[in-house]
């Protein structure tokens, strides 16, 4: 009873993590690709089985686990311990998640949605330590985000907060995948990006140096790689993602006041070419005293975040029990 | 020392309530009108008298008070507890309210933005008691948002968070106050309505009715009239107005997921006809799971919002010292 797993579940693999229950160091960590298509009962078979791996290869058995903190993409409803839909993993609509677990399991296990949980770990372990109001934005194929308010995750009445890439920045403009047009995800994200790139591409703009090899398909880094080249278009569509990106920010910002708004996934290893122009678009639309007062960082944890995080919280249940 | 008085200061001016210790009942309450051009030291020394005179028509002397609540429209900074700036206030840049404040009144002082202190009376008293997580929106010549967030105000790092009357829904929009264009305020305002409006009339196109007579000038109230009798032009700018409107609060409903929004003011006033296509909008742009547990109701205290919530807060503050 030592132990503990932080598992972070995406739409394309999970992450395992294995912490010390004294000192709450993460001993190791673990990749797995999953199929989304499965479906979440197969899933978490996957899951339990991907445990008893992982713990049998340090030489652990599984009753030195005393529980597992779980985080994935989609809406965890917090009244009803059920995943109401998740977009990117399909057949997990109302799915009775904690109840599950728990079977799976029979240990404590605590359940977060993805995004709260990769703000949580930057706010304590990452960027954001020592500050009491931010938000933590992931910028990857699409745009999630989690608060911290006065030192806590904001979930909001049904634990949905945060949901920033559906922001509807520019009504009527390109198709996002809810369904709706011109939400921030259809115009910022990294899919967008890589969308307006192929676009380019099919209408034989070239692109120049670092991103004329394109063999594997074009990506946002290519575009990125482009602008930075001196490509206009390829600049174009960089200026056109930061500003919605620093658009839909300014919205954060004189609705929540954070000091602090920390971007991870993806697009943020663009680095300044990314943060300049979404500061100075940020700037101009935000409201002075807040808009003043707020930093723009980059996320320090990487794809760890979510782990990093759902173990600290996991830590803060079983001591508070 | 049985009795507490709270005020809420707005640009034209001031409202003074006076409540029971015991009971938290308010027995009175005052109008005083103001100058906002006579700056802050003139307008706290109206205050300081306005108080001894509605203490003294309730034959109460000052030293009968334990406390005074005081909020007011503008950037209040909790950091300093200066007074950044009021839009609707000139010479209070930088003033520094608190210390002016216990200097002419010495007693126990809480200071809140007003929003906030509306948010809260709404809260405690009026359409939002029970709930936890909710916004409460004042829709008159400006637009202004207080957060109520897990049952307290929510007021970010700085003091201003909120600020949803400047969220930049229409770049490149009608020019706003605040040097920006199309900010919430220039599209959806009761000063926005009257502002169409008036263009209306002065290309003469005829407003039926009720909003016929427009001697003392029209304001947002006789487009609203003209809009029911069916006049296009008007219906138009109604629409455009609960457009905005509607797609700003499925901002604040995506990122902060509150049970309910509560909306009061001047404009809260047309029932139906504002809130119908408000809602319509509102749930057309929010994302599903937040845009389907969200209730839009009007506010129950009308212009007492302020001081009840003011009061509450101080009572609270005296109890917790």
């Amino acid at each position: 009873m030592d132990y503990r797993i932080g598992v972070d579940l995406g739409g394309t693999k999970m992450l395992l993590a294995l912490a010390t229950a004294d000192e709450g160091e993460v001993i190791r960590t673990k990749k797995v690709f999953t199929k989304a298509a499965e479906g979440p009962q197969v899933i978490l078979q996957h899951l339990i089985e991907s445990i008893e791996e992982f713990l049998s290869k340090e030489g652990l058995s599984f009753n030195r686990l005393e529980g597992v903190g779980f985080c994935m993409a989609g809406f965890y409803d917090i009244r009803s311990s059920r995943i109401v839909s998740s977009p990117n993993l399909p057949g997990w609509e109302m799915f009775p998640l904690e109840k599950e677990l728990k079977e799976r399991l029979r240990l404590p296990v605590i359940i977060e949605n993805d995004a709260n949980a990769a703000a949580y770990g930057e706010y304590i372990f990452g960027a954001g330590r020592g500050k009491k109001n931010l938000v933590n934005i992931t910028l990857g194929t699409g745009i999630g985000a989690g608060i911290i308010a006065e030192g806590k995750i904001y979930r909001g009445s049904g634990g949905f907060a945060g949901e920033i890439g559906h922001l509807n920045v520019l009504p009527n403009g390109p198709l996002c995948g809810c369904g709706r047009c011109g939400c921030l995800e259809s115009l910022s994200s990294g899919s967008a990006i890589e969308r307006e790139g192929r676009l380019l591409l099919a209408e034989s703009f070239p692109l120049p140096g670092a991103a004329r090899d394109v063999d594997a398909g074009l990506t946002a880094s290519h575009v990125f790689a482009a602008a930075r080249d001196g490509n206009k278009e390829a600049i174009k569509i960089v200026e056109r993602a930061a500003y919605y990106l620093g658009l839909a920010l300014s919205f954060l910002v004189n609705i929540l006041n954070p000091e602090l708004i920390i971007i991870g996934g993806g697009l943020a290893n663009n680095g300044d070419a990314l943060f300049d122009p979404v500061r100075r678009y940020l700037n101009e639309a935000a409201i002075g005293p807040s808009g003043e007062m707020v930093a723009l960082v980059p996320a320090e944890l990487g794809e760890e975040a979510g782990v990093r995080g759902i173990l600290s919280l996991l830590d803060e249940f079983l001591k508070g029990r």
